[in-house]
């Protein structure tokens, strides 16, 4: 039998050389009935020994890895990805790994071995700064990977969008410095974890940059638990003799468990400290101080990582697209100016 | 040949005959390896033509439809479903529908061609009271469905789990009665919506029982687009001359929305109209004034929707199941007591 290619097939369905490839290479702008006689034609013909992957239809499924499901940033994440997989007909998992690299991996196995085809993934450290980059760089062969929110810090060649977290520190940091502050304490959350590092990483470069004092009974670590340990710890951290003037919140969870802990203890914000928060939510200006905070461009992280896997999956991506995003200052009554 | 049967496929491979019925009827504990076996047995011993869906090895994946992923209510819930899927070995699809009926359409023939396991649905209500039901019922037939927050009127063959939303409206305009309040006014979402209509009939079954009147401008209805407009209609409600003094605004959304349009017009809460709010988030403690609540336990009605349709998975269940879970009234500061 005379060798089949994807010419022949296309010459002999009477269609174009490249809708052949496309549906052999499951990608759109092929109606599933033509791929079916595209495929049927293929095996026939003997060219499906050559390419047996493409028999595995792989349903039109991302999976996202999701750090916490129950941090706010997820609504609006999830709502910009949601925006751009439902117009390409593609659903998405949802994957909460509860910041747990073991978690992390029993559901990476399940995304293998169910075919989705890419992974859109915030993926976990543990304490230590352990991943699960070696089953990232094994699935990658096969699918896209996207990272958002985080990457590896020993391996750049997945597409990423994150925050600009060092920027962000330093915007912060400049802010309470020119509303006179010159005692800035931060309170970061999970040790090992990247979006940790880089903030601590501004938060000292910043106080470099303005010339300010590190003082290490300012700096509270490893916020990352449920929240009534979280809020006695920051309790604790209130309770110091010589409180900085102002502090950053560096989570959504964080900053509210920091003004939870200053009304027990009755001190006043921004009375007694200031506090920049992280994470814009609704309710912000209607907190008792309404919440100066960072916000994170959310809907565009979620829209940019699902935009950036289906080119991947089209094949209209070559170059590694590593994208950080700039967050907005958003001033309300929680920082007080000292003359 | 002679008639193959469950006991004699057993018999042929060595195991038991509920390992070969559990293979065949794509249920837990048969390795992916011995299911195959089984499987190929059951083909060529020919018991495979009496049973011929055997075949269609679906996907351990549970479509969930979600009328607006934004709504703070779904980080728990989906908290509470992940929570019992994951430890079974399941997965979800979010079906983000925007209370659209006709994107809820494109999203189940979706979950239909990628033949899930199952549907977890709070479904969709058009202005006029239109749903998807006939699409549920045919999906009914080959995959269990399981509703949440809401069920349809004219169809309870379905498994549900919903809040008791009479009885919360009731119990909530017991307690401003208690606190003093005698003009009750009420913010409802959706028009069409079965939440919104069941709110609305407890509001009217309450202001009967405790004799209070029905003030039709004290109703406001259809809060449901964008909040820019939402807000605008709440500060025309607050303008009206003769205000109740108090409102039950019963969805998250205009909670916050209702707190928003008072503060734009200088209107104090509680000072000038008390407000019973619904949906209970981290934040609502730290709001001025930190807000009474009708708490609903969405967590638990992720449980125990993920619960009831992995026992239908299994085959466990034989009756129709209808939950409605009680709400617990949270009092903060936003209802002052009249006298």
């Amino acid at each position: 039998m005379k060798k089949s290619t994807l010419s022949t097939i296309a010459k002999k369905l009477g269609i174009s050389v490249s809708t052949v490839s496309r549906a052999l290479h499951n990608k759109d702008g092929v109606s599933d009935s033509l791929r079916k006689r595209i495929i049927r034609e293929a095996m026939e013909s003997g060219y499906i020994d050559q390419l047996p992957s493409v028999l595995e239809k792989r349903p039109r499924i991302i999976g996202i890895i999701v750090p916490n499901i129950q941090n706010p940033f997820f609504l609006n994440f999830l709502k910009g990805a949601e925006s751009v997989l439902f117009h390409r007909n593609f659903q998405f998992t949802v994957c909460n790994i509860d910041e747990d690299i073991y978690k992390e991996r029993i559901y990476l196995k399940w995304l293998q071995e169910n075919k989705v085809m890419g992974i859109i993934a915030a993926p976990a450290f543990s304490e230590s700064g352990k991943t699960n980059l070696d089953i990232y760089m094994e699935l990658g062969k096969s699918i896209p990977v996207v990272l958002y929110d985080r990457e590896f810090y020993n391996y750049k060649e997945f597409d990423s969008v994150t925050f600009d977290n060092e920027g962000t520190i330093i915007d912060g940091v400049k802010y309470l410095y020119d509303k006179g502050h010159r005692k800035i304490g931060i309170l970061l959350s999970k040790q090992g974890n990247f979006c940790t590092r880089e903030r601590f990483k501004g938060y000292k470069k910043a106080l470099k940059l303005f010339d300010l004092p590190l003082v290490e009974s300012w700096i509270l670590n490893n916020l990352y638990s449920n929240d009534d340990i979280v809020i006695k710890k920051i309790e604790n951290f209130l309770l110091q003799d010589n409180l900085p003037t102002a502090v950053i919140c560096t989570t959504n969870n964080i900053t509210y468990n920091f003004l939870k802990a200053a009304k027990n203890l009755q001190i006043n914000v921004p009375g007694d400290i200031s506090l920049l928060g992280f994470g814009e939510i609704p309710q912000n200006e209607l907190l008792n101080p309404p919440l100066s905070i960072m916000k994170q461009p959310s809907i565009e992280i979620g829209r940019i990582a699902a935009t950036t896997i289906l080119a991947r999956i089209d094949g209209q991506q070559s170059e590694i697209s590593r994208i950080a995003l700039k967050s907005t200052l958003v001033p309300r009554s929680s920082v007080k100016t000292i003359s």
